[in-house]
């Protein structure tokens, strides 16, 4: 790889590394894109199942939103968007109820009476607040209000939470809740933010749109940190043995680039059990929880996300959470955020602080849990930055 | 009746009329109270028909919404409120679609790939607001938002303004229309308003509880302008021949407290056919507007109206224009809003502020169109003025 003749190297091919990637082309610059899986798009990659024609999101369910300006300019002008409102369900002794909570959940679990004077209550307490979180009403003085979220909390955040996490339900500390809403209205979506769109084609096609320039050259199969390494002691970063002279985006996990001198960051895994069945439709909404069901704590129907006509068949995801680096916890998805974790990824910032021309952005490299529109946000500060600097 | 024994004197029984004299019998005030009408409560007034059980509002439909924290802190200050989001719906080429029209609308009437292109473009032309008006619809220059937007005016807007009205198609100005809103999300409810709710009980209730001081006299039956004459000559409001020194707050038509001596000010009239059925629901929604109907445009089903166990009946009414004193017409509801009347109205307003101790008010006092909201904002406002004054 004659590295000598790109302007940028950059690691990984989700969303941070494929946008700046395509900023710098635009700006025509030459830039070597280097990523580990056989695929680009990273974790929003989606493809169609040939057997059915349904287009699968491989690493879990994707649907876009945000309410920045800036981001929402910037995918509008690389591709066609089009408007996609998610809705989910929870499942909670045998009914499916919509999630966020709103009051058609009270009226689900309620007989009559107790929903009129429970949605009174608290929209008096709360004074017609659309949303209150949960943590507000599990530490209510009102009885009633206590009862509704006492009852959310067992039947569903404890056993999700407890699953997802893999932790004793007395360890579960409520203030991890703390941005969970419930809704005081009727309202049935899964985000309230201004832009709720989807990629005309699916994010894969959108990851090509992005790449599409000849000044990209993306190498799949290719790990990153098979040819770079950081020479922290010199404050370079090394290509194949050689000091790299140009701007290097690396998007991978931050202890792996540092050869985990620190120690090894913690990760959550999930992993997906797929399933082909022969009917039109499995469930109500793209994403239905299961807080009590053993193993799985959600299901995804993909020919809902977005509507697909599946033509008498369709596809779901059992969805497994699992510890990062065992038997099925391939892939690292969510930061564990601990004292300790983030104590270590302190000190690998700092590190990375000293090497010139090195430049981490997205949920590994940050050790940070991001939606994809934080990730273009983040990107698009990257570039910002380099712009200014090194590139 | 001995007028020299009260602090204020008010005509008129609905919000603005009712609310100045609580607040005035608040502050240890003797208020007289008259009202042309049988009963309290004006427009608002709602009753259990003895037949079925089913409370109905007899002068069509009330739903009460605010943004504003004053007057939602002053009505709740006087009794119990729910909440209650009114949904609505309207029926085109025999299929019902929510109101203010949304993205479900576009997918009721257009096959699934046009509606694809329509919610793309509606969000690209106008940056994912959540709404927008129908006259800007029409105005666009964009063929498939024409044709949308012509679809709507055709067998909605146009229709139902020229029946409501009883205007001539090709008379009808658009910009009437300025303030109508379509939805470009799946939200269904007919209003946006932070504080939507109603009154436990019904209206007649509330209004029970506004009037519920030893210090109001109500006395129904009685037409104040048989008692109130205005001598404009020397500024004074005269109660049966006698100058009255207390202040008066009337809530009547303004004209006819004059006299009608600049004119008669017009106003659009509805009426009621009431029918009550043997079934459990007649209609999906409290309310559905029939734009292409012959006569009536709208139908109320007050089982849902708040929602009420009609135990296999349901009552609805159908609801006619007519010409204010036509033989339906008997009540003015609608100020019809023109050069010639809002030019009349002004001159009627400048005979009334000549005149010490007179406060005008209310729909019918100032011919404006309020929501309850606003005619309760009107009441704390008009108390507030005359504290500082007069009383």
């Amino acid at each position: 790889m004659r590295v000598a003749e790109y302007d940028l190297v950059v690691a990984g091919c989700g969303f941070v590394g494929s946008v700046v990637a395509h900023l710098a082309a635009q700006n025509n610059k030459r830039v070597l894109l280097l990523e580990r899986r056989s695929h680009i798009a990273g974790n929003m990659y989606d493809e169609v199942d040939l057997n059915t024609g349904i287009l699968v999101q491989k690493y879990g369910p994707h649907s876009f939103h945000t309410i920045d300006d800036r981001v929402y300019d910037f995918l509008t002008s690389v591709g066609d968007w089009y408007p996609f409102t998610l809705t989910a369900r929870v499942e909670m002794l045998g009914r499916a109820t919509p999630s966020p909570f709103n009051f058609t959940t009270i009226e689900t679990y309620f007989e009559p009476q107790k929903a009129h004077a429970l949605k009174k209550r608290l929209m008096d307490t709360y004074r017609y607040a659309p949303k209150v979180t949960i943590v507000e009403l599990l530490k209510s003085d009102d009885p009633l209000i206590r009862e509704y979220a006492d009852f959310l909390f067992e039947n569903d955040y404890r056993p999700y939470t407890v699953k997802q996490w893999n932790i004793r339900p007395e360890e579960l500390d409520i203030s991890v809740l703390s941005r969970v809403p419930v809704r005081n209205d009727y309202i049935d979506r899964y985000f309230d933010d201004k832009y709720q769109m989807m990629p005309e084609g699916g994010f894969t096609a959108f990851f090509k749109k992005l790449l599409g320039s000849p000044l990209i050259e993306v190498r799949l199969n290719c790990d990153a940190l098979e040819h770079l390494k950081i020479d922290t002691e010199n404050g370079r970063v090394m290509f194949d043995g050689e000091e790299l002279r140009v701007p290097v985006v690396y998007t991978g996990a931050l202890d792996e680039l540092f050869e985990r001198r620190f120690g090894k960051l913690p990760y959550r895994s999930v992993w997906f059990e797929f399933k082909t069945l022969n009917m039109d439709s499995f469930q109500d909404a793209p994403g239905v929880a299961h807080p009590l069901a053993k193993g799985y704590t959600r299901i995804t129907e993909y020919t809902k996300l977005p509507p697909q006509d599946g033509r008498g068949k369709t596809i779901v995801a059992y969805e497994y959470p699992a510890e990062y680096g065992g038997a099925k916890g391939k892939e690292p998805y969510y930061p564990v955020l601990t004292a300790e974790s983030m104590d270590m990824r302190e000190r690998y910032g700092e590190l990375a602080k000293s090497v010139k021309n090195l430049h981490l952005g997205g949920r590994l490299a940050d050790f940070k849990y991001y939606n994809m529109d934080q990730a273009v946000l983040r990107a698009l500060e990257i570039y910002d930055a380099m712009r200014q600097t090194t590139l």
